[in-house]
């Protein structure tokens, strides 16, 4: 492919979604490199981050739109948004506010693999998900 | 969940494969941070990746086991393996030999939304496919 066929057609017409619709988001803060999380977008939520410049997904599990940050106010502010060779993956380059995952780490990526085949925490909490999302019963 | 019951498991019994027995594969320069790509694999491949610690994945234009470099050279040779809070998502820690993309860019992320919802190349060609791949007729 040359870089000419590369760039004609428009981001929107290059994102190609699977078969239910969603394609998915790799979210890398913009400044460290750090890769917080991965979600999936349809072409709503896509319109949505390109709209508000914050980043927005489907929930596949609540099966509905998700502004991230709308329960807990950790917004991701939307610097850059990258597209692969194949258009079938996203890279968001953006600034997390707080934590990205539920959990409470700044990152979802918060285990790391030992020689043992074992994990270890390598990442830093941020908040406590009760206190965020309220305790569950 | 806390720390204690994220660390019960072992790695291998933490991944969860989706429907058709495949895990996105996030993969990250272990030394820049800058986002190579992304691959899926099934239980295979991650075996072989955590044996030769070099990655490898399933293919699934192909439907084969692919070890990543078998053609082109350009392997990557894993120094972290990360998951997510759910399982279902793995970030691989690399150094690449030459370029990740078939395209030829070092990255397989080499495009950039801008404003106007055109594209802009945004990475550097580390070679040209009808080298390594051979010209297609």
């Amino acid at each position: 492919m040359s870089e000419n066929e590369d760039l004609q057609k428009s981001f929107l017409d290059t994102v190609k979604y699977d078969e239910k619709g969603l394609v998915p988001a790799i979210v890398q803060d913009h400044e460290t490199g750090k890769v917080l999380m991965m979600a999936w977008m349809n072409h709503e939520s896509l319109l949505m981050t390109l709209e508000k410049k914050k980043a927005c997904y489907w929930s596949r599990s609540r099966q509905k739109l998700w502004l991230k940050g709308e329960s807990s106010g950790n917004m991701q502010d939307v610097h850059d948004i990258l597209i692969d060779c194949d258009g079938d993956t996203i890279l968001l380059k953006v600034s997390q506010k707080g934590g990205a995952c539920h959990v409470g780490y700044h990152s979802c990526f918060y285990r790391k693999v030992k020689e043992t085949l074992d994990m270890e925490i390598c990442d830093t909490l941020m908040f406590n998900p009760d206190d965020v999302y309220g305790k569950k019963s």
